[in-house]
């Protein structure tokens, strides 16, 4: 029987085909800390549990497609606080930011479009664009540059004349890198000179440190039409296992084809969106408090960054990642090393090998990703064993 | 901007596509017994609830991508009573039963591929189908003949150069058509002698009345590496909006495939997976309850059927579904009719004009679906109001 030629194109997850390495290595009794995968420490809002279990209707039937109307409702008083203006006819409840992005791309592509996206970019969105018959177009960056993508030069040096899309995920995962306000301006002038759509993927919105004010692709007027905003329960909220998502559009065309497939696939579950729900009602001080532990986090695991010789990183200004370039041959050879033969008081940490969240063969080689997801103690005893690890690779 | 070819090709939901004129009659007082969908009344078991309501972690953080070890057990041991074997690498939880076809058809889908699907047919298969790039091929059948579809001569009438796989729902969706063991068989050597897929959609599978013991193409060990079994909780234990699935595969190169796109979409609601754990335990005493409120129905719903001159039905004998012949024209101008004008002492009821479940322009006009999913008592009000209606229909 015949496989899809689109889902034999499709990467296996750079990210969690390290695991059974890790596991065997904890079933020996090492204590490994897991820098490695984006699933916060934070504590989930009381209010999301406590709404569910409030609950207590007889039968839990469908849904509505679009989404539960009171997280709706939530979803556009929480976007009111950026002047971005919505109706319910611009908001669809999804099975996480996950679905929305696979609908926006099933929605936008055919067979043999091209979708550009800064790379190194969250590995999942190879998946959704070959799901959808398209192909990863990268924007190329360098770590010496903090990976910066957003200037015209490097726009027009990567499109194509099939592109339909430019993917533009800030803060980003994996590199923590924040656009300004004028960097979403050329990106806007260069998607209205190309007929691009934009996909947005704020999840982390909020996570921008320094000072700094959260933004959001959505508040240019001009381009409103062609920004699709993906948001999320899991992030913000510390509720990855909710899989709660939203997809933000103010293009009715558009709207009326994402209906047929979110028709298609009938509801997202009744409880996790009134655990939402309450969420969205969460004060922006709530998000604050969350934002000033992540950027201590930063500090920290930079700080302690900085004191491994030959490390490149620029200090990332947002979200929960930094991609950082070691002075290493092979990171994943180096992971290898640092999960079966390192260790330190019976200790070891855990990355992800950057190489898969690249397009461009060879590139990423010798980055890494960390996601400072513990708590500051635990993230500085992390960055100590990465320094004493790659000391004792270099002298293995 | 550019939206997909595909998307364009997707039909609107048949389904929820009346739901407003209902709601602007309800919304003037008339009441309407809703047969239209097929949301189950039936109480959710109280052990779903219990279980998520014992949930306390602090974090509700990503789930495995396969799903919930403890759901995967449950679901191997429900299939075991099949005398089907699987392990937990056969078992994918999903997004509810939708999610597990959407990812079947992406996995095994070229451009330009067919599949087969005896109609009329649950319209989100044309969904799910032209999203994955294919087309529906039907299988002809009549509504004098039952709906009749799993014999030799209509298959390889319906089979193209370019057939990757047939989907078969037992008993069926929208009309209750059970399929027996030789009928599987049939379809089996036809799937093995065009080397398809089959997509054997069991969500109603212990639903099947008159004595007969429940099945599933999962039985036949000789195409047990060709056979997609889709399963829910919604149906069989009557919990839509839990929107929990399982796609049951036993072909590692499909496994390896499917994987792909579970681990892009990370994993399906940490809470619901727990309440589903539940369901799945639940002895089949529970089911066979159920199953006798049903066939009670399907009593009430044929005897009250029956009183009506000029309809065509044969007495279904699985799910929840009847499919029938009006003697009308136009089943949706009549649905208007029923709507809009027709009232009883206040009330009408709501069906679903059955051409949307049609691939064969101009099939299907004058049919109608029901789903007796309301008590004895309502139900045999809306059959005497599906009655009074034709008659006023043909007077007025």
């Amino acid at each position: 029987m015949q496989l899809s030629d689109r889902v034999q194109k499709m990467q296996g997850s750079p990210i969690r085909k390290f695991n059974p390495i890790a596991i065997a290595a904890e079933e020996k009794g090492k204590k490994i800390y897991h820098l490695n995968i984006g699933n916060p420490d934070i504590q989930t809002p009381p209010c999301y549990l406590e709404a569910i279990k409030a609950y207590n209707a007889k039968t839990i039937g469908y849904a509505e497609s679009p989404g539960d109307v009171n997280l709706q409702d939530a979803i556009i008083d929480y976007f009111a606080q950026y002047d971005i203006k919505l109706t319910r006819q611009n908001v669809l409840v999804t099975n996480g930011g996950s679905e929305a992005l696979s609908m926006a791309f099933n929605v936008i592509l055919n067979e043999g479009d091209d979708v550009l996206i800064p790379e190194p970019y969250y590995t999942n969105y190879h998946t959704f664009v070959t799901a959808s018959g398209g192909s990863v177009v990268p924007v190329q960056t360098t770590p010496e540059n903090g990976y910066e993508w957003a200037t015209e030069a490097q726009l027009e040096a990567a499109v194509t004349p099939n592109t339909k899309a430019i993917v533009c995920i800030t803060p980003g995962n994996p590199t923590g890198r924040v656009m300004t306000l004028d960097e979403m301006k050329i990106v806007g002038e260069f998607a209205k000179k190309h007929d691009l759509w934009i996909i947005a993927d704020e999840v982390y919105r909020e996570f921008v440190f320094d000072g700094k004010k959260p933004t959001s692709l959505g508040m240019l007027d001009d381009i409103a039409d062609r920004v699709l905003i993906v948001d999320s329960i899991s992030k913000r909220y510390s509720t990855c296992g909710g899989r709660v998502g939203i997809l933000v559009d103010r293009n009715p065309d558009f709207h009326d084809a994402v209906m047929k497939i979110a028709m298609g696939r009938l509801c997202v579950p009744t409880l996790e969106m009134i655990g939402a729900t309450e969420l969205y009602r969460l004060p922006m001080s709530y998000v604050d408090s969350v934002r000033a532990e992540y950027e201590a986090r930063r500090d920290v695991a930079y700080e302690e960054l900085m004191k491994i010789p030959g490390v490149v990183c620029q200090k990332p200004g947002g979200a929960f990642y930094m991609t950082i370039k070691l002075p290493v041959e092979s990171a994943e050879d180096f992971l290898i090393f640092m999960l079966e033969e390192f260790e330190d008081n019976g200790e070891s940490m855990m990355f992800t090998p950057a190489a898969g969240f690249y397009a461009t063969p060879g590139k990423g080689i010798d980055e890494i990703r960390i996601a400072y997801v513990l708590c500051q103690d635990d993230i500085r005893r992390a960055m100590e064993l990465l320094r004493l690890g790659i000391e004792a690779y270099k002298n293995r």
